[in-house]
């Protein structure tokens, strides 16, 4: 009656298409997770679907299907009829600890984020955002004091990594600019980690605020400064320190170079020229795919964002920063291939 | 200045995180992507961004932003800045062919899936859906004519597979009962391949139009008829049929009982033992996971969109389903260990 006979075609299957037109799904199980704080209940002991009901005021039923679905997208494992953290998750899904990332949900599950990908169709069409003119890159857009926020703590692991790849002087008076700081964490951990130096950091009025509250935090408020204003507008030198005329020994531009064309970005890169000391470094940290674009997956799909959210940016290659910071005279580029993150970092010499 | 030396922390990363967050952005792009029917653009020979773009009346950049994405997630090859598509895609996003399945979108993405994802927090603390008291389940819900016509390209090379493992003997007159027939498909493949079998099709009046227009195509009309109203009220013998108080040699249950809570499904395997003949089998097709729940991944996370799209169904394990089946009066039931594509066969004998 029933064969049990394999009658599976080798051929072709529609899966594949199945399985990437329902990753929305996994997407919104994690942000349910996050919503009812399960990680953390987890981490505090309730180990299975009735414990975490109780302690979520919760269903066991939809408890158990939740966390079995987080079992199958790897962020819990599963045993016996108990759930357990995975490392990662332990580390940065339990909500009680500096590391969490789960905040970053604000910014990147944002109403503004949801509008820019509701219809991808018209972005490509357009070759830009349809939001507005200017997607997210109109002034003082409040969604950047959510990305502030939110992304704080995964840029905290970022700007302590990035400290270890570019050194200073020690003992030399120094002085870095923070383009587009948001949080502050970039400028801030060299700050913490060199005494000597002074950071300015450029960006919105409304952002800046933030970044102000974590110098406070990391003790060097009084060799941080905010400078408010878009980097394409405000004078690099225009701060209230007497020593002002000098030029920076670094200048971060840190997730900035994405959000605009070649253009944009080379006369960007001259003003940071020129406001850079001798033997001064501009250090640009971006998603950087590969010369053919095929890799690495996070940093060719990172254009996508940029398509939908923004009118000209894109994740540019090596190659093409490299030519936009040779025209803005820059002496060379280097890529460091140690990747930070998923993320990579160049280094332009003046 | 910059060290080339790793200082990449080989302990716990957020990237898994970030890459599940981000994971609706895949759904978008697909969506985009059929939107404008790049797929079908690929296939008549639109290789390069420029092509692509001039033939749907796009920007050169969203097409190659939006092919390199896709190339990415494994649904296009890109080589020399030409894509070409996988063998998958051919077969299945091309919508020239009869077997293209991105019209399933109209009910995968539906307003009501999306809605219904939109708060999984709030399924989870009530422990069903919270669209509505009987969420996708209510009489005549629109949403299932849209089922009908989106899935029914998927379920015809499923339901071929199903006659397969499934025979019955083409010399003698059978009846088979389709029950939740939506597209009518499951019954139709058995019509065709049997001259000697007339099916009876249950499901809402409105949804069943789609299966009527599917008989009259497959040339089986005269051995199709329509059975509306709810698989739970209707009497399965009441047909206009002279033959009206046989009863069936097979039943069919695709995709239905996961909507339902034990109880339910257990009544109505009863009434179907019931209407069955001596020797007559009841088919279930199903999302089965594996007893600990653990696997196949998407039998486990089907779960998921059952919580939040209904108020008690769920995806059963195979040791449920034996119960719910022997207590409805079945001898025995089997699982063919044959998957179906995403789905297993449970066979019951009366």
């Amino acid at each position: 009656m029933s064969s049990q006979s394999s009658t599976q075609a080798p051929g072709p299957t529609p899966e594949h298409f199945f399985r990437s037109i329902n990753a929305y799904q996994l997407t919104r199980a994690l942000k349910g997770a996050l919503d009812l704080d399960v990680f953390t209940a987890i981490a505090e002991g309730n180990t299975t679907a009735k414990a975490l009901a109780e302690s979520r005021q919760a269903s066991e039923r939809g408890m158990r299907i939740l966390c079995d679905c987080l079992a199958v997208a790897g962020f819990l494992t599963k045993a016996g009829g108990k759930y357990e953290l995975t490392p990662d998750s332990a580390m940065f899904l339990d909500r009680r600890l500096p590391s969490y990332v789960g905040g970053s949900v604000e910014f990147l599950l944002s109403p503004t984020m949801a509008q820019a990908f509701d219809d991808v169709a018209a972005a490509v069409r357009k070759g830009g955002t349809v939001i507005d003119d200017e997607g997210t890159m109109s002034h003082d857009n409040p969604v950047w004091v959510r990305f502030a926020r939110a992304m704080q703590p995964l840029a905290f692991g970022m700007a302590k990594m990035l400290t270890e790849l570019i050194k200073l002087d020690p003992g030399k008076k120094t002085r870095a600019l923070d383009i587009a700081a948001s949080h502050g964490m970039f400028g801030l951990a060299f700050a913490r980690r060199y005494p000597n130096l002074e950071v300015v950091a450029v960006d919105w009025a409304n952002v800046l605020e933030v970044g102000r509250e974590n110098a406070e935090k990391f003790g060097v408020a009084d060799r941080w400064r905010a400078l408010p204003g878009s980097a394409f507008d405000v004078s690099f030198g225009a701060t209230s320190d007497a020593n002002s005329h000098e030029g920076y020994d670094l200048v971060l531009i840190p997730n900035f170079f994405h959000h605009f064309d070649p253009p944009t970005n080379e006369e960007l890169m001259r003003k940071i020229h020129a406001a850079l000391n001798e033997g001064g470094r501009a250090i640009t940290v971006e998603f950087v795919p590969d010369e053919g674009r095929a890799a690495p997956p996070q940093a060719v799909t990172f254009a996508l964002t940029m398509l939908v959210t923004t009118a000209r940016g894109d994740a540019y290659t090596f190659a093409e920063y490299e030519k936009m910071f040779a025209d803005a005279g820059f002496s060379r580029s280097e890529l460091i291939q140690t990747p930070m993150g998923i993320e990579r970092v160049i280094v332009s010499y003046r």
